[in-house]
């Protein structure tokens, strides 16, 4: 027998047998056991403020890093009770638990339905905002998987603290303690141990910059649900409408420049880059962005940066604009092919049999006609709440939320049925 | 910049890089252009039996193995008939692509619509059958994903010229020639390029034997939709139908006892053991299978071989039984939460509150009642055909047919939306 001395690998065996038996009594549970916990976690985050405050007081002072850095980990009291309502704000969804996704009866009478079923074991790893462990838990929860939360080592206060509010919860409404656990120390071997537990942890969902996420897509024997990248793309087509385009492009672009929906390259048809391009430009401009142009936008607009040609590969998350002069929808379907990150993409045309051709020939999560890269989130879909984006190819694709935390199972009737 | 010296690692670069153009050009032809393929593909197995029967002849004259693994490699015109049969048979079957799975309008007007897509670049990994590489091609063409096979060194010959068919037909109907591939050789280092292309190959499909899938599963960076393992249970509870459960035991257990949805371990409820345990096992003794009995069966039927520890976990895919005893349904779903592989389970019973609680209990892909374990199979299903089955929690569980080949992705409309 193989004894496991790595404490890494100790922890994660443990919490994730504990994790699974926590899982199957969860997902069994009725919604409304589920949306009783949602809503004592809800209070007892309101009720802890204090306690949560104090401990990010103390993460606070441990922190250096820069003003986003220290914004990111910051907690207010109007962003704990932005948790508590997050968590609310499950309570009425609908449950994503038992939907029957399909049901077909066979020629021998067999009666086979494909049902709507909890995941089991998700680890959530995740740096320095604190309140994606009480988002994670709250949509982990209500869809009936156990939770492993795994905070960044700076927040590793707050953490905790939330931790203890939402298990506080677990044991007054009688659900299992191990529905929601976090790891114990800030020690990176417990991260590594997570992304190993292979038929432990079910799935892993990073939350952070790309260096985590790349760090946890590298390493993981688990599977992985993220996007390492959100290099977006808005195609400006030669019918476009011009004033719709400098408005999806502004929005696109500088609405929040940090967000992974945020687009990041403009390419716009030849035909009509003379006349728009300067006025897209110096729109962008006005709002403080800056300009990467490739040799031939550069040519139209000559104040543009001149693009180096990885810049076409860079997700600026800032306000920085790439810009290319593509010929027609083809034009712009092999740039996004080669350079896309297969998140958002957006035409802009009042052209319907172009906006076909693009929309059918992007081979992105998401592709948008005549609106804004920005729109990719859950909360704009109607899911609610999101734990992040897929931009992998398998299970989920685009905003994860509470469906997307789901699998199914088949559950089949007969009357004796044997298989000749 | 980095230069590849891996020989495996070269090839499957270049490989998996035409493989994604051919997937892109593949998923975007109509439904007719991808069943043209599979009709000329058919034909052209059926014009080159000849040369595939050669080539299937210098395989077993180079091949050892028992008569099993021998019956496995051989090709005869009937199986090869089959091959071509089965290529028809996909053609009939409905275009997985394009289906919008749900659409929606959201309060801003944005319409969204989830639609399915091909995954992308699949990997075909498997042993000495070699009409598997026919079968793997048909489903990942049809459903627009190219396919890069590797089928064993044993059938490498047999493999190469079935590949030839398939080939001929991409060029006559003029589909991408590396929308089908195969690996050049036998040479390990194959297999273990394609386990790492993480990235560059979407997803693995094993078919073989528990130490390739198991293989498999341990080394790849590449998601896999595999089984490793079928130890399905037959629960035979206290309100059973006792001709019933006589008919289903034999069928699930004795039907075929190779395959993965074999059952290997009766559980019969205490209640009824004293009676029906006896004629169970005369039943399936008369058949020619052994048993394994826990020490409660072997109270019953002193005559059951005494089961060690290790047999409730062993798929014995032969005829031998593993017998337990069990008290209740929370009985049954104890024993097979412990041993159960997740792949398939089946409660016999006339109790409709005890089939739900069962049904409802069970954590694996397909959960039946009052039916044959056996019938977990794509064609019993009505998918038409299958590429394996799935016993992963993500993506895809149960039989893998067409439909779980692919994945979706979101197209939205707007009229110039802009994110607030």
């Amino acid at each position: 027998m193989h004894i496991e001395t790595d404490p890494g690998a100790q922890w994660v065996q443990q919490a994730a047998t504990d994790a699974r038996a926590a899982s199957r009594v969860l997902s069994r549970l009725p919604e409304a056991a589920r949306n009783r916990w949602l809503a004592a976690a809800a209070a007892a985050l309101r009720a802890r403020a204090g306690d949560i405050l104090t401990a990010n007081a103390a993460d606070l002072a441990e922190a250096g890093g820069n003003a986003a850095f220290r914004d990111r980990l910051t907690l207010t009291p109007a962003r704990v009770e932005a948790m508590a309502r997050g968590l609310e704000d499950i309570c009425v969804l609908p449950d994503p638990l038992g939907r029957v996704l399909a049901a077909w009866t066979r020629p021998n009478g067999l009666a086979i339905s494909r049902v709507s079923t909890a995941i089991g074991v998700i680890g959530m790893i995740y740096e320095s905002r604190p309140n994606v462990g009480a988002d994670a838990a709250g949509l982990c929860v209500k869809s009936g998987n156990a939770v492993i939360l795994r905070g960044g080592s700076e927040s590793r206060h707050s953490a905790r603290a939330i931790h203890a509010a939402l298990a506080a919860a677990l044991r007054d409404t009688g659900l299992p303690e191990a529905a929601v656990q976090i790891a114990p120390g800030p020690d990176r071997f417990y991260v590594a141990a997570m992304l190993r537990a292979a038929g432990m942890i079910d799935l892993i969902i990073p939350r952070g910059g790309r260096s985590l996420i790349e760090r946890v897509q590298g390493e993981a024997r688990v599977p992985v649900l993220a996007h390492a990248a959100g290099l977006c793309h808005t195609y400006v087509h030669a019918a476009a409408d011009p004033a719709m385009a400098r408005a999806i492009l502004a929005n696109a672009k500088m609405r929040r420049t940090g967000v992974c929906g945020a687009t990041e390259t403009l390419l716009i048809d030849a035909a009509i880059a003379l006349g728009l391009l300067p006025v897209l430009v110096a729109d962008l401009a006005a709002l403080g962005c800056a300009f990467r142009g490739d040799a031939r936008a550069c040519a139209v607009v000559p104040t543009l940066v001149p693009a180096e040609p990885a810049d076409f590969d860079t997700e600026w998350l800032d306000a920085v604009l790439s810009v290319a002069v593509v010929d027609g929808v083809a034009g712009a379907l092999a740039h996004i092919a080669r350079h896309g990150s297969g998140h958002t993409d957006a035409i802009v045309t009042e052209d319907g049999d172009a906006a076909r051709a693009f929309l059918d020939g992007v081979d992105s999560a998401v592709a948008l006609w005549n609106a804004s890269t920005q729109f990719c989130d859950g909360g704009e879909f109607g899911f609610g709440a999101e734990i992040g984006i897929a931009t992998g190819r398998l299970h989920a694709r685009g905003p994860v939320g509470l469906e997307q935390l789901t699998t199914y199972r088949y559950v089949v009737t007969g009357n004796g049925q044997t298989r000749p």
